[in-house]
């Protein structure tokens, strides 16, 4: 096990009737910026819950963060922190509202003069303004942890930011709140947590055994789950899983003492700056790829894999890790996610070269737990994936 | 699943060469009392890295806390941390000094007059002193969460408290302690984080799949690991296992959303108060009593343990379920430790009334997860234990 540090001081209240919490969670006086999306929380009666709850609080509105928060409209609300003197942010949202809320966590104390550069330079976040969350749509993770990824219209960017600084006081998970997700938005959570316990996982083994269970603990509940909670969305017991699952895959605790990879996500948000692909999706369209491609340096923990996941006791090493490889793909098929980029546009001749050439352009020379996977290895990957 | 909160702000720096690292981890300025039991961190060198880290700190130093933190020896300390001005508490030792160092910390901050209040009256401690670790044996987990267990010895009392003011700031894991451990002491925490998994898993389904799973994964690692610690201590990659097992097992992630028993702990402590038998001895001497007297109610998990964590697949539920006791008994028989209060003491007849008695006096009549355990229960429950 490699020498590691973790501390996550996030607080979850979890379960029902958690939203009302709000009330006393937000400390007293504190002027309040709310952050959402689209608004469908103004369709499923969360908007209300949390208004309501926020009685007591002077409170400025900021909706429509898109997915994939993006910089240009994430300034707007900038702007408001600033001349409305906020103090405090809730984001009720899944991943982007969130995210988005942690760019302005950092940029509302950041002292430099474009906020930008905390992405391109990656300054670390050591102290934010202070927010909360309402979580709406399990997925990223980013509940419970201090990352973000902010999306650069203009310029096709999708950068990754974070620091002590980003993690929420608190964040309030209510898996009643599955009810009124779309089929596909749960498809993407599944997808989306899945991959993020592999690319904490599926690298070389390390002699880290709890790490490596709980990983396995947090894949096995998503398998198990994934047809409960599509088949069933308002399936309490099957919600509560699944967003417990979500949350678990990234907060910080599988990663600790291991390797990780993260190639899949380096190369999956390219995919999407280029083809506004979901970005679950995009990291099922290069699983596959990824691992036969890493094959050799990555089968002992695939066939570990394979034999305590998938219950894969036949067959050679190798036989054992293609065969995880196999179950992997079929399993977002069987949520319904497609897993070639050709499914997805017609346009994708040349994504590979386009991918390469930014990471280059970025100095990206080796990716990967290892740091060797090249620019031309990506090239390789992104062409399988076709 | 149930509803839960949870909160863990405990700050975990693990691995090798992590003991300087409290040179930066104590906030400046601070007056640190120096806690420490035996002095065998004397012996095996850890008393010289932590003392060459503290150079830049006024430091005191207060030795000799024993096995089970006894109050009266406690009180001593709490008299030096308010002559000398203490800000700051340093532990160095296992799961006894470190209690002994949380009951300090609520204590230092107590306004009432006997600090024995804390524990007989059940006072929470919202806001302690200050306090990090520095973990030399793992067992108890009480480096990673805010409880202590306080013993005191003229009235043969042992009694819990907590509170989120006894979370430690910090806490430094460096597996390589173990090297040092007397192989008695590794069993106890081997049996003793195993058990804490058990209390806290060993009830009723709820469907926290995640849960169960992850509590699995503990015991899975420690079975593991056990015959690979105890047959060599300086084993780093199982040494490093078996300390974030220990951590993982009682940091208070497991036992959200799902019932807890403790039942096992609750009538175990009062063997160690009557016999000063070892805490961990005492819970393997009562977990087979315990499962096999509650079969009726634990069925389902304990044949879901059996087929998980043990691999039995044939026979019915209550055939699992008891070949799951029987494993457990052997477990503890594997790593050295009795399992009949008889191997303990010759005295051991009357205890179960005794136990009983005390339960009674503390109006605690009805223990376990459904609170259904009288004190008649307890009585049978000890007795299947002599």
């Amino acid at each position: 096990m490699n020498n590691f540090e973790f501390k996550n001081p996030t607080k979850i209240l979890f379960g029902k009737s958690q939203i009302e919490k709000l009330a006393t969670e937000i400390p007293p006086n504190e002027k309040v910026l709310l952050l959402y999306g689209g608004g469908s929380i103004k369709k499923n009666g969360i908007y209300e819950q949390v208004t309501k709850a926020l009685s007591n609080f002077e409170v400025v509105e900021f909706g429509g963060i898109p997915a994939n928060p993006e910089y240009e409209v994430l300034l707007k609300a900038l702007k408001i922190i600033k001349e409305k003197q906020i103090t405090f942010l809730l984001a009720v949202g899944g991943g982007s509202v969130i995210d988005g809320t942690k760019f302005l966590a950092s940029a509302a104390l950041y002292k430099g003069e474009k906020p930008w550069d905390i992405l391109s330079e990656k300054i670390r976040t050591e102290k934010g303004m202070p927010f909360g969350t309402v979580l709406t749509l399990p997925a990223t993770g980013s509940e419970m942890n201090s990352g973000a990824v902010i999306t650069r219209k203009g310029t096709k960017e999708k950068l990754g930011m974070g620091g002590e600084g980003l993690f929420p006081q608190f964040s309030i998970l209510d898996p009643q709140v599955i009810h009124s997700i779309p089929k596909r938005q749960i498809a993407n959570g599944l997808a989306d947590s899945f991959t993020h316990v592999l690319e904490q996982y599926m690298t070389y083994p390390i002699d880290a055994a709890l790490q490596d269970r709980f990983a396995e603990s947090i894949m096995q509940t998503i398998i198990e789950t994934a047809p409960k909670i599509l088949g069933d969305a308002t399936d309490y017991k099957a919600a509560s899983n699944f967003m417990w699952c979500c949350t678990m895959a990234l907060n910080g605790l599988i990663q600790k003492g291991v390797p990780n990879d993260w190639a899949i996500h380096a190369m999956g948000h390219e995919l999407t700056a280029l083809y506004g692909i979901d970005h679950a999706r995009t990291l099922a369209i290069l699983t596959k790829s990824h691992y036969t491609y890493n094959l050799a340096t990555k089968k002992e923990k695939l066939a570990q894999y394979a034999e305590r996941v998938w219950n894969i006791s036949e067959g050679t090493l190798e036989d054992k890790s293609k065969a995880g490889i196999d179950k992997t793909e079929a399993f977002f098929h069987s949520i319904g996610i497609d897993t070639k980029l050709s499914e997805y546009t017609n346009d994708y001749k040349g994504t590979a070269e386009t991918i390469s050439k930014s990471f280059i352009k970025r100095g990206w020379d080796g990716i990967g737990e290892h740091g060797t996977l090249t620019p031309k290895d990506v090239v390789k990957i992104v062409e399988m994936s076709y």
